[in-house]
């Protein structure tokens, strides 16, 4: 819209005030909020069929950062960059976080590869051959030391593992692999490291994955200990699966470890978050505003896409605009009339309560944040009218494109 | 919100009007948007586990015709009513029509039951039994000749025909003598009259059903003649289906008929439209505002509903609120900015006109626009606070109140 | 098939043999397999659109066990029944329980009702309201008087529990209150009975189930105590999901308690076991024959379908052959070799293990199983050249048909 | 097994008289099958994530032949090979045929590529850009002269089109750019060709594909001309939906151009046919045995599959014998009790003549067949025994090896 911001922010400031929201409040939770973008959004990525590279995607771990910086240049709540070994190694770790600091950034999560590698072919923690086993630990352990090196808190996890074929390999035997190498990896972190173990109901593996639910996930965090937690990933599951449901049981547990931000209509398809079920991440976030733990361990928000065919920086400034409006939204619901109306079962009432938040027009609301952070009103426009895009495609024209392989 | 409409509406209307939107024709295509409401959703429903009765609901279908006059009062766009036969029979249909007339309502499309009759166990139309096929022919035929009575020139058919078991019956056979049946009610039809046929992915049958999907549903059209048309329910199709390219190619071959409007997030859970994926019910409309024909055989948008737990005048109103928001949003996209995108190749760009849309509170404009009409800004609020549940609870306590069966 | 099951047994027995099959202990394990059948399989059953009566159904929990006695004469592994309180509500147990003892059976899992009294419209022991769930307690706990009473050491928990729209309650509420009411009836329990704890995806409740998936009923398990366990029911999975893989956690976790046997296509479609997926069903098999573990706290098998439009009788026999072909081909699946190929990572060879025993013929082996039972070789035609049906008709013809309301 | 084929040959056809099955026919049948394999299939495929090369792997498109030649070799009904060009391309199409006609086969399908060309990344025939749809048509005209070059009288079609977001192109323009598109190229063709038609619900588009299901595929075929067809691949479909049925649908229109057999428990999985759901494989058979057409324009049994862990040839003949025995089940079906029973609605009885069926053991049969062939009686055992996987590995050691890419 091209009316200014400030007076539509002034009048859903009135509209919100007459309603009893606390405004303050809600921008300073809305201030505090954070989204972490992974260094492999910047890359190429593409499905088995084909992979479409696009003129200026960074060449290395310091290109993906410097885009990174552009994020949170115009958001103001993405402060950290998760990072995925081998793809993102590099000889001197410190002169990474160092790049990484110049920028205003710092090193977020570190993500292990276990499934590039042809040994990989039938699993890694979980495959049959200790050989392969053990690689898979030693890889572990050597991203909690570049954990260690570059400050992180959070070793990562996903695995492939799964199987193909009913009969390939046996179930439980798989399972007792894999609470084995991993109890191994979680002995070696530091106390200051938590481990988040991610679900998938399936790919690469089309018969079973070992981890395929968030079930399986938390029994495995059982037996590690209390630094272990899953993370959820919004495109791993069956559909139909009502997640934020899981996410409620999760952090009643004490076990939501993060997130994995995107969307999907079919399988996992990691499309910008909130692009196909925008009412579903509003009601994640309503889970999220009531439930999330204050304090040193909190929940690891991080957005996992693939942006096979449109402009990556872009895709990812408005993926976090998306995650700003939606958890504005959420803390918009008038906690207090719900309760009243769940307790006494008006259930149109307490519905309507919570379609009231949800059809509200946050736009003004988190532009005014964004803007109160230092960052942009508009973010996707404000990077647009730069020239940082036309910067990047003429310096790196030449060498490899960095993607997922 | 307890903020003066009106002061919202003119925020939104400065907004609007400088973003170049028509605001005279968005308003006037609402005021012309009409939904049909259903007779059975002012009655008791539920699941096959229960049904719980509800005070003050319906006893017959002129005290339907009643609630359906709240809904068309407190929103302005319901004037019509569908009907189902036998659950609607009465001796006198004029009388019907003319209670109807008196409420400023009419009757809308005819609807007959082919699944409650234990003749019908294995199928109506498809029913191996001819002597079964020829009271389905014949039950048909009847619901024609209702439908002229009361100036109906819609026959809405669902069948619940389909198998349990592998093996229980050739789908070939069953398809051709559905083809057969219905082409002898085709022709008992006035010309003014067309016929929508449904289908459902599964339920009541269990292992197939014979119009399973909208190309099965085509299909027999297509052998029907030009007056036999498709009737989308949004409940009806499986897990990931994308029902807006549906309506769209529906759209394209003239041959969309009309909508069993409701909502699912799982089976045929005939929840209130909007209340599981807004977004959804929007892209839908996108189609709809850009293809729907005009003239006398338009589109029949209607409710189907199943209110198992929540009051049913009151779900009825949020239901038609929610379709009014949804067209307003779909009126609001910029069509000429969206196409030049579109033909750019400018994804993202295309993609955030539509969400520029869908973002828009259109509350206040709705509100304006059901005042205009004479009806109520807040449809649920002006019911509630209104007698008229306290009376109908007092007038209807006795004799048998309307349910589903 | 016409001929001999003598000679097409020996046949089966030479070519097994050859392979080195254990013939001895596959048909000892046959023979003590068992399998429950639920006494409300006897009775009338529907969907939402109709429920269809059919002649000489059993109007009283006696009549019910006659029908079950039936199952177990010409199967010989279906010695038990289980029951569903209020519809098997009798006065006097003791008459019951001695019914089924001059039956050949005795009494199984006893089945509460928590979801058609009006009460329970919002939920059981979910309720927001401490009464209703008082309500709820007390009929869980009335039921365990009557396990103690029959002798049953089951107590089967399904619970309708859930809501229909987003914000209707909070999820993290009804979880706590759940817990809180299963404690206080796990600890009425006495040291014999076992609680099993059944999730379901969907239905009734359409937009979140309290128990949606074995995660969440196995985690209120974990709260309650060793005794309390999970109930897979074949149809309350989403789409995809690998229900061996459950299984084989849950077993490992020694949390297996039991299954409602059953078949879907669909949603919740209580097909009869084996009709749809017949290879899923062998695969959970493979999972049992290998992790059931002995000794008196077994696994429950138990079956529970609806027979919509099927002779009931007939049904249950066939659904019961099912489960002893697929256990029996699970039986014939080579161990040793299955176990080698799996460690040295050949992926066809493990698979192949497996589809040799698939697409083995099993019947004469069953047959003849069942023979040394004292029971039919071939079950349903035994059965249908009888005159049972016909007597039941001829007696059963007044008063009410027992159906599940 | 080891036992001797030939005794249990001969025991399965005593019992199979003795029902009253003409076996001649049914074995006259099963050597008229033929199935066409794919090139693509010998050569190395993996997921997004990553592909694992195989020793032995084919280099071009002769050494696929040649492979494919060990396929028909042992199992005897594999004489064509489906192409995709460019994959396929070579400089010389008539060296490429009698390299074919030397191994005793022939070219199959020709399979244009329009999804890997960067300029197809928003699609091809769909696309906004007429250049881009310019050099779509091109393609496929091309490819329509390869066609005549290699006497083949099948194009077979499969569109990646689609979009990734809601707004991102128009569903009516861009179905509307497409048979305009295949228009062109379908009056290229010569009169002996056949243009087969494939839908897909989704990837790699993951907002909506342009031929997202049969209807949609359909409705383009009745647009171009009777020698358009509908391809029916297995794991193009929503989960739940009733192929047999779609099969069954096809066949009565006269439509049904062909099959792309394959399987998947989840997505588009490609993993070996009859793998995961063999009784859904038997029920299409089941459809085809009764349905299938004689006479030159036959229905194009082909199989497409991505063998991405395990070896490529044993897992194609593991895929033909799965095809042949599911073949083999549905000749034995019982068309006249069969339909004797549907007829009189006996639900149960003629569900059971279908199960009779399917739980033969057809291995015996089949091996029978394929040693009237002069193929082998096993034939992953034969390929096994024999040195080709050695030979191959040895000699193709140097350069790549051929793959999707």
């Amino acid at each position: 819209m091209q009316e200014t911001g400030g007076s539509r922010y002034e009048t859903l400031v009135r509209s919100l005030s007459a309603n009893g929201v606390d405004l303050e409040t809600v921008e300073a939770r809305l201030r505090a909020q954070t989204v972490e973008t992974p260094s492999w959004g910047y890359g190429n990525s593409g499905t088995r069929f084909a992979t479409f590279p696009r003129p200026g995607v960074p060449r290395n771990p310091f290109e993906k950062l410097e885009d990174a910086a552009q994020v949170h240049k115009h958001t103001g709540i993405c402060p950290s960059v998760a990072i995925h070994i081998p793809w993102d190694e590099v000889g001197d770790y410190d002169k990474l976080q160092e790049h990484a600091h110049s920028l205003g950034l710092r090193i977020g999560a570190v993500n292990p590869n276990l499934f590039q590698d042809p040994d990989y072919k039938l699993g890694s923690v979980c495959h049959p051959d200790p050989r392969v086993r053990r690689k898979a630990i030693d890889h572990l352990v050597e991203c909690v030391g570049i954990g260690r090196r570059v400050d992180s808190s959070l070793l990562s996890l996903w695995f492939a593992d799964g199987t193909n074929y009913a009969g390939q390999d046996s179930f439980v035997q798989r399972r007792q692999r894999m609470i084995e190498c991993l109890s191994e990896v979680y002995e070696s972190m530091p106390r200051t490291m938590e481990m988040l173990v991610e679900y998938k109901l399936y790919e690469p593996a089309f018969y079973h994955t070992d981890l395929a639910d968030w079930g399986t996930a938390l029994l495995v965090c059982q037996r590690l200990g209390h630094r272990a937690k899953v993370l959820v990933d919004l495109g791993h599951h069956a559909q139909g699966v009502n997640v934020e449901h899981i996410v409620a049981t999760l952090l009643d547990e004490g076990r939501l470890g993060g997130f994995h931000f995107n969307n999907r209509k079919y399988g996992d398809d990691d499309l910008i978050v909130g692009s196909i079920e925008p009412f579903e991440l509003f009601l994640i976030y309503v889970q999220l505003a009531e439930g999330e733990p204050g304090g040193e361990h909190s929940i690891a928000y991080m957005i996992d896409q693939s942006h096979n065919i449109e402009p990556k920086i872009e895709a990812m400034l408005l993926s976090v605009c998306n995650l700003q409006e939606s958890y504005a939204k959420a803390l918009l619901v008038n906690r207090e009339a719900l309760q009243a109306a769940q307790l006494s079962g008006d259930v149109l009432g307490a519905h309507r309560i919570m379609m009231e938040a949800y059809s509200t027009d946050v736009r003004p609301l988190c532009a005014k944040v964004r803007e109160d952070l230092g960052a942009s009103a508009d973010p996707i426009s404000a990077f647009c009218d730069g020239d940082y895009s036309k910067q990047v495609m003429e310096a790196r024209r030449d060498g490899a494109q960095a993607a997922w392989q």
